[in-house]
Formats: structure tokens, C-alpha cells, sequence
């Protein structure tokens, strides 16, 4: 049996192309013991991805030429040597980018029983969980505090803005087109949302979005619109570094407002940090997260490319900012 | 009786001159009940009342032009109206540019006896607390860890660097002199010191000096010393923003490499903080330093440049980087 498979042909330099990637096919393994077979339902395309294509040390292993892409997936078990795995079992892992997949019965997860599976790649998933922890163990908001969340209509952004709102914070969501801030404000009770790409001065529109200065920032993208945030913020703010999309197709150091400044006379915290340092608590976040979705106050957005040969063009369009909420890959 | 003073004449743009300051006598008042007269011993300058100097909003109020300059300073009480204070007594507060000043019993400190009074503005005073609780509580330092400390021959940086050894770190000290760097070494222990000056690259001295890469960084400096240390740091790395000496001067937003994309990808923590968010641990932080001290363990250097008049030539050395240790001005 064959399975199609999306290989690493090439490191990018600046934004990634098709070239990029290659297809092929190979024979699927035979299964052994605790093994099942996966048929892909859906693939994850993130960001964070870029990293790996960058040659060097980072937090996660870079893929080496040649490799088969690996991010999350979706599958649903067509045959299985493990014990507790049935055919038709819906399962989350992180896999390589196949049409059929060979994974070990330790290393899935179930996807919450009644909810569509792609989910299990946004909002009760990995992004999902990056913005429960980063914004609730990092973050710390109160009541009344302000929130600024860049990257906001992303996946893990509009998970940021809701658990603010949940948590009695003003929220002011950053995003790149009109249509992802009026959903911002429309579903997802945002009250103020900034169009970074038409907005003639991101420091004078967030100055008049926060009154009252900024307690917590929630930055997914870097660059300028990180700039502008800096002299506003209050004392004792907690800046959250989740991402800095906007720099991930550079290999140049970047260059631009310092932070330190403004940190030390505010007394002020910034914070990077990987999910993954979260593992043990991850059953917590997702029950958390399960919860607030089931009951319908967290609400989940995703756009959905179809077609496996789709899944690399899927994957540049991130930084292209085409998505609403989480772009997954449906085949 | 009449009491020498120097006030604010004007806000400094750039580096301070002493056009900045006038000095005129005035009537000491007569005392109140709880109240002593204090005469004058020792002065503090200190980097941070260069904020204190410009217009605007910060953790601290900003001088006001006319007002009399205010800083740490030690004096003998030499007339009270205190019950619990007598002539003779030395006590250190947050009092005017003066010969001789008038203050309330609740806001004097006695200084620790046996111990020469001037230590109460270094080591045992704001700039000991400053490093203790800044390294301790913020760069949690743990055996074996290597700190990087800038500013490492200012008040501040030397306690660092002692604090840091204590704890069994790797302590490496960026100073502006060889002359520094040899006091770094020689008397207080410190491993290996580069001369900020005279290196050829910041980053390659860096390197080299820290090949296990850099946990904990305590800057006092900011500027292109710290965009050297950024590449360098470890994963959960913290990065303790204490002062920023270099961009004291400058009304300019600062530009150079940005940490966010380091803080990210090393889950790192970079934080600012302002000593007296700490005053209710104060006690404690006295205590211990002041055992390291009266052991023979942790050593005190100052630079005392005599006579009131010099005062605010005194502080104005501070940004050339003329003081080893704490510069401190001896009536």
C-alpha cells in the first residue's frame, strides 16, 4: 500500500515557496506490535514551522533535507496492533505530512468525542493550549486590566482575546484586514480591533484604543506593531512572547525600539516561551478548554484549504495572513 | 543658621553639566517636635537621578526646576527634637543636596555600627538591596549557571557579581577599564572581566568567555552590550533589567537588535524592576547583606570625591565612568 508523502526539498530563504517541498510516494510499513495505521483526516499548518526549515539549534530539531514535513494531524485508525485502538478511533499526533500514517499507539491522542476532529488542531489543541497557559500563567490578567493581543485573528490569538473576556479584561485585538476585525468584534465580543495594515499610526491608535494604558500584551507577531505598544504600557505589565510571525522569514538579527527601556522604568516583564514546557499540565488546559467550548462560550474559527497537494501553499499563506482562526489542511 | 544647597536650574539635554545646577544657602527652619537637624557626612549620586531630571511621567516624580536635588544621604544628627534620636547618631535617608537638612525621625535609618557610614549608600544601602533582590528573586541563580553582568565595576554590578559567586555561578563582568576589570578579578573573584571599550567584538569576547552560553544577564548598561548577549542565551534564560546607564542621556526612543525573537525561541524572561517594590523584604535583605559584610565576604569599593561642591560634578563622572564602585561625594 502507498501512501503520498510531502517532503523537505530545500531551506527557504525569505518567504518559502512551492520549490520548497517535493511529492512523492512509498510503500506504508507493515504494522507491528502497538502500532496503527492512520489515515490523514486533516493536517495543522503553523507558523512556528519556519523555524524548523531554518538550518541550527533551536528549541525543536530543524528538518533535514529531504525529511518528511512533520506537524500535527488528524487521522482516523484503518487498522491497528495496539490493544486500545479501534478501526474508526479519531486521533491527534504529531505525524509526518502523509496521506497515510504509521504512529505508535503512545504517542496519539483522542480527539473530544463529539466535536468536529479539526478542532483538535485549534482551539483544543496545541494552539488552543498555547493560549491558555501563555495568557493565564504568563499573562496573569484581572479584572479590568487591559489586554492587547496582536496576531488576534489568528488561531491562537482568538483564543487570547476570549479567555480575556472571560476573565473581565478589556481586550483590543490587532489583525490585517477589516473582515478578521469585524469578526473580531462581531463573535467574539472584542471591543476595540486595529487593521495594522491600513492604520496610519499604530502607536496613536492603540493610545486612543487604551485609556488606560496596557497591562498585558500578547504578541504574536513582533516587529513594528510591538514597537508602537511599548511606551504604553503600565507598571508591573506582563509582555507574553508567543510568536514574531512578521521576523520568521529573516535571517537577519532584527533591528528596531528596545524594549529594555521601557521595561525597566515600568518594572515591566516580557516572556518568551514553547508550549511544550506546559506538557504536564496540558490535561488541565484541555479540560479547561473543552469545557468553555462544549458549553459554547468559546467559540472556534478555522479555514479550511482541501486537497493533501494543497497543504505546502496552505502553509506559506500563513504568512501571507489569509487566515481566519486556524488554517488546517482537510483531505 | 544657614545651610548650603543646590538646586535644579534647568533639565539637561543630554549629558548633564553643572549649568544644570545652582548652589545658594538658605535658613535652616527651626525644628518641630519629632524632627532632628542632620549634618551632611556623605552623598550618594547615583545613574537614576538622571530620569529624575527629565519631564514627564515616571516611577518617580521628576524634579521640578527650582526644587533642591534629593538622593541618599548620610548624616549626624546634631540637634533633635526626636525622642529616640540623639546628637552623635548617624542615620542615612532620602534628603536634599544640603549642608545640613531637617528631617522627621520616621524616615532615618541608623547605618550599621562599626561600619563606615558611607557603606549605608553602597553595599548596605540602596545599591546592595538593588543587587541582592534583582539577582536573587528575578535571575534565581543556581549553581553552576554562568551570569553575565554589565556595569559589573558600578555599586550595583560588583555586589552582582559577589552575590553571584556566592551561589557558585560562572561570573563574567563587562567594565570600562582595565584597571576595573583587574579589581573584577584580582579582589573580588570574578572569573573572567572584558573591557567594553577596548574589545574588538562584544559578541566573539563573549563567546568565548561563556562557552556554556549565558543563563542569567544582569544589565545595568543596555545599549550594544546587551544586543551582544542576546544570541548567547540559554533556554529559560532570565535577563535582569536593572538600569540602562547607556541611554541615560538620550530623549531618543532606542533602536538597535531586538530580544524578542531570542526571548522566544529560549523561553526566556526579561524583566525591569525598581528596588523599592521590594521595601517590605528590605529587613531581610539588610541582614543578609550586612552578614556577608561584617564576615569579610562580600567587599565594598567606593570612589569619594570631597567637598559639597563637587556634587553634581561627582554625578556627572558617573556617565564617564569614573567610579569604581560607589561614587559617593564626602562633606
Amino acid at each position: 500500500m502507498l501512501t503520498k508523502e510531502i517532503h523537505f526539498a530545500s531551506r527557504p530563504t525569505g518567504l518559502p515557496t512551492l520549490e520548497n517541498f517535493t511529492f512523492t510516494e512509498s510503500e506504508v510499513p507493515a504494522l507491528r506490535d502497538g502500532e496503527v495505521l492512520l489515515r490523514t483526516l486533516y493536517i495543522s499548518v503553523d507558523p512556528y514551522l519556519r523555524g524548523r526549515m531554518r538550518e541550527g539549534k533551536s528549541y525543536i530539531p530543524a528538518f533535514q533535507i529531504g525529511q518528511v514535513i512533520e506537524s500535527a494531524v488528524v487521522g482516523q485508525v484503518v487498522q491497528s496492533q495496539a490493544p486500545n485502538f479501534n478501526s474508526g478511533d479519531i486521533v491527534v499526533a504529531q505525524l509526518g505530512w502523509r496521506t497515510y500514517n504509521v504512529a505508535k499507539a503512545g504517542q496519539l491522542m483522542r480527539t473530544v468525542p463529539g466535536v468536529s476532529p479539526s478542532v483538535a488542531l485549534g482551539v483544543l489543541g496545541i494552539p488552543g493550549l498555547t493560549a491558555y497557559f501563555g495568557l493565564l500563567d504568563i499573562g496573569q490578567p484581572k479584572v479590568d486590566e487591559t489586554v492587547v493581543v496582536s496576531g488576534a485573528a489568528g488561531a491562537v490569538g482568538m483564543t487570547v482575546c476570549q479567555i480575556a473576556k472571560f476573565k473581565g479584561c478589556h481586550v483590543i485585538g490587532i489583525a490585517g484586514s477589516d473582515e478578521k476585525n469585524k469578526y473580531l468584534r462581531d463573535e467574539l465580543g472584542v471591543e476595540t480591533t486595529i487593521n495594522y495594515k491600513t492604520t496610519s499610526s499604530m502607536f496613536d491608535a492603540l493610545k486612543e484604543a487604551c485609556p488606560n494604558g496596557i497591562d498585558i500584551y500578547f504578541d504574536n507577531v513582533g516587529g513594528v506593531v510591538s514597537d508602537a505598544v511599548m511606551p504604553l504600557i503600565n507598571e508591573r505589565a506582563r509582555i507574553v512572547i508567543c510568536g514574531q510571525i512578521s521576523i520568521y522569514n529573516s535571517d537577519k538579527l532584527e533591528v528596531g525600539v528596545k524594549p529594555q527601556p521601557f521595561l525597566v522604568v515600568r518594572s515591566a516583564m516580557m516572556k518568551g516561551f514553547i508550549v511544550t514546557q506546559y506538557m504536564p499540565r496540558f490535561a488541565e488546559g484541555i479540560s479547561q478548554l473543552a469545557q468553555w467550548f462544549t458549553s459554547g462560550q468559546l467559540k472556534h474559527a478555522e479555514t479550511i484549504i482541501e486537497g493533501f497537494e494543497n497543504t505546502p501553499d496552505a502553509f506559506i499563506g500563513l504568512f501571507r495572513g489569509e487566515n481566519l482562526g486556524k488554517q488546517v489542511v482537510k483531505l
